[in-house]
Formats: structure tokens, C-alpha cells, sequence
């Protein structure tokens, strides 16, 4: 018995998942937030079952997981009740404190705690400006602008920090929360009429960070190529949302 | 040396701050956000300065504590840097692990601290949709209907859990910051056209855990009369937003 490795539509029954007790992670394949869940069972070794959730036409049933049917959400088969947990940073700060495997990747000193929570919520404006961009291929001419703005808080702490990683001189959680909005900004170079890339002279710091990032393990078990992140993103330019193009080769 | 019981605003010097080591709380006195930082303060009893900020005008130098310029912010000027801490979850939480007192707010459990702060979430459909309500005399339609369907979630939650406050048998960290929008309802007796409040065959159990609440030594220390958010409101449907009138008589 195996999950069918396609995002489960409106219509579509219910996967049979094993009553084995592992950990369920649903997730839709190009989701940032749900990113931000998989790479945490990637680096804790977590074992998991995946359930691709289609966000353009959902499955009746995802409701019972996930009660405004969003994604990432994780299900705990082996607790009483069954729980489902969603919102990507309660799921990440839940995952580290149950299973710390080797070490723990939330900071142990509630104030630097604090600051890290801090700092992931400001990649938010960052976040809002591109987002639009990621599915034009003309973007208004301010949202390249504003987006860079909002980087340079990014580039300015991975300087002021002195450290390889945000985390210090090992990954750490503010490192996993914000790369896979770092892992989508190069698929800006295929998707633009006029081809975009992060300029090196203003943000050096912050690209061999992404250089680092993008060589940890549970970063490669997980990332997808820029090209197939600038394929899905052409399917929704044209109106024709492709999730499965996850599954097909390049 | 004492700071002015008023709101600073753009063009306004920097108040003196005693230095003193101790904490300092910029707020706003309506807003609902920065009195989930006043009510863990009154709650933990911790000793602080309080600094209000005009939100409409800010002054300049606020950017300095709160660098997107939002409330509420902690400034911890015991601490090498003296660093600011912004957002009122992560201030609630840095202050309960770093203020423990006689017990912790928070769940110490990982998957109750999870479940509690995927509640408060749950709050932001109720937030969004009565916004809009709190500062007009004729909401749209679907505003009220939409608020009602939001706030069922916590009707439910409430008698599922079965006990007095959403922490159990003594009041924890969902009462409190969930709180600021109950104390705000009850204007809508005032402001609206047609009179609102919350019907108490919806909502038995939530309006007695209202009332249980508004009892709280804390809440007690910080809530406003609803007469007093009436009289804001109303000033903010004039445009002539007066955010000093909470220290003026009713």
C-alpha cells in the first residue's frame, strides 16, 4: 500500500494511508510554507507519509486535516485524537522540540529565540513583494524595488552576525524558514521578459549564505531545480496551474 | 523625571526615558495587539516604562525601537544592546520564559503549546472580518455573518475543552491574547447603527468565559470600558482619529 505521488483533486477519494502510526505531512510540491515543514523532517530524519493537496480545486476530505483546508498541515496518528497541526512555524518550533535528534535548531536563550522569530517575520515584506512577480512576466515597476529594499535587512544581519549561517556556524532555523523563498528568486532569470537576477554587489553576503544553504543535505533532499520552479510558474501565467509538473522530468 | 501620558507624534522630541535598567513598552492604548504585551506585563506584575506612539503620525525616532514603525515593542535596556523585541506573540512568549513567576502561561507541553497557538490563529478570520465593523456605522452585509461563523470555532473549542478559561482551570496564554478583540465587542452596542452584541444562544459558554475573564486581576489593570472604544471609533469614523481620549474622562 503506497500514497499516489500526484496532488489529490476535488472529487478525488481518500488516499488509504498506512494505520502504522508515522507522522502524515500534507503539503502541495511547490508551497514555500509547506517547504519550510518538509525541510524540517528532512534534517530531523523525521519518518513521514506525504499527501499532495491540489489548492486550486481541494479534496473535499482535506477539511477534516486541515480545518481552512491550508497547507502545510502535519497529522499525528500515534497521539490520542489523532491531532493535525497546521501553520508552518508552529509545525517547524513543534517538530524541533519533540524529536530534537541531534541538536536542537530553534535557539535554546529565549531572547535570541525571539529575535530569530523576529527576523523570519520580516522576510514577510520581501515575500509579498515578489510574490506577484513569481506569476507575471511583467511585473509593476515598483515590486522588483520594494522587494530589494526589504532583502537588504537580510544582507545587513548575515553581515552583522559574522557567521556562515544565520544560525551561527551551523544551520539553524532562521536558515530552513526563509530559503525556499531563496530557492524560487532564481527562476526569475527564465520566467521575466526582462530576466532578473539578485545583484552581487549589493547582496554578496547573502549569496554565498544561498551557496552554502543551497549544498545542506536536507536542503538538496528537498529543493527543486529554478527550472521547475519557472515551468510551474509559467503554467499559472497562463491560466493552466500545473502541480504534478513536480513528478514529470525536466 | 516621568514620560507624558500622551501619544508621541511625528515631530515630537524623544521622551526622556529614566535609565534605569528597566523595561520600556511602546504601545498604542487602542490597539488590540499591543495589550496582549500590557496584559502579560500587568499579569507577571513586571516593572516597565510606558512610551505611546501616535500610529497615524509617528514620530521619527520610533523607527529606531520598532524598524517597520509597528506596536507593541519591548526594549529590554538591561541587556548588551539593548535590543527591541516586536511582534505580540513573540513578545509574549520571550516575557513568559524570561518572567516565569509563579507559573508559566504557556503550555510546557510542545503539542499543547502548538494546539493553543494554532487557536489563537483561529482568531484572525473573526479579526479580519469585524475590523472593518469596529470603524464604520454601516457594515457591509456579510461582515457580521462572517465575524458569527469565525468566532463559532471558539464556541466550540471552549465547551470541548470544558473548562473555565482555555487554559484550563486558570486563566493561560489563549485567554489572554485573545482577549483585546472580547473587550472591543461589546462597543458595537454603541457605534452601530443597528446595535450589536454577541448572541447569548450562539455563545453560552464563550460570553461566561467573557465574563469570567473581565475579572482577571489583569485584564482588570488594562481593559478599557467598551464606552471608551466606543468613543475611539467614533472619532476614527470622523477621520479625526484621538488616540489621547483614553486618558481624558468618559
Amino acid at each position: 500500500m503506497s500514497i499516489p505521488q500526484k496532488h489529490f483533486k476535488k472529487g478525488t477519494p481518500k488516499p488509504e494511508i498506512p494505520e502504522d502510526g508515522v507522522l502524515r505531512y500534507y503539503t502541495m510540491r511547490f508551497c514555500p510554507y509547506s517547504e519550510r515543514a518538509q525541510l524540517m523532517l528532512a534534517a530531523k530524519k523525521i519518518p513521514h507519509h506525504t499527501v499532495y493537496i491540489d489548492l486550486t480545486e481541494k479534496p473535499e476530505w482535506y477539511i477534516d486535516y486541515s480545518p481552512l483546508g491550508k497547507v502545510p498541515a502535519i497529522q499525528l496518528p500515534h497521539l490520542p485524537g489523532q491531532p493535525t497541526l497546521v501553520e508552518s512555524l508552529v509545525i517547524a518550533e513543534y517538530l524541533d522540540e519533540e524529536y530534537p535528534g541531534e541538536r536542537s535548531l530553534f535557539p535554546k536563550d529565549p531572547l535570541q529565540k525571539a529575535l530569530d522569530r523576529i527576523l523570519i517575520e520580516r522576510l514577510s515584506p520581501a515575500v509579498s513583494a515578489i510574490y506577484p512577480v513569481f506569476f507575471t512576466t511583467n511585473p509593476p515597476e515598483d515590486a522588483l524595488k520594494n522587494f530589494e529594499a526589504a532583502l537588504d535587512v537580510f544582507e545587513e544581519e548575515i553581515t552583522k552576525r559574522g557567521t556562515p549561517y544565520f544560525g551561527g556556524e551551523q544551520i539553524g532555523i532562521v536558515d530552513y524558514m526563509i530559503w525556499p523563498w531563496f530557492e524560487r528568486f532564481p527562476a526569475l532569470k527564465y520566467t521575466l521578459a526582462e530576466p532578473y537576477e539578485l545583484d552581487s554587489k549589493r547582496y554578496p553576503n547573502l549569496l554565498n549564505w544561498r551557496l552554502l544553504v543551497s549544498q545542506d543535505e536536507a536542503v538538496k533532499a528537498t529543493a527543486l531545480d529554478a527550472k521547475v520552479h519557472a515551468k510551474f510558474m509559467r503554467t499559472r501565467h497562463e491560466g493552466k496551474t500545473n502541480y504534478d509538473l513536480a513528478f514529470e522530468p525536466l
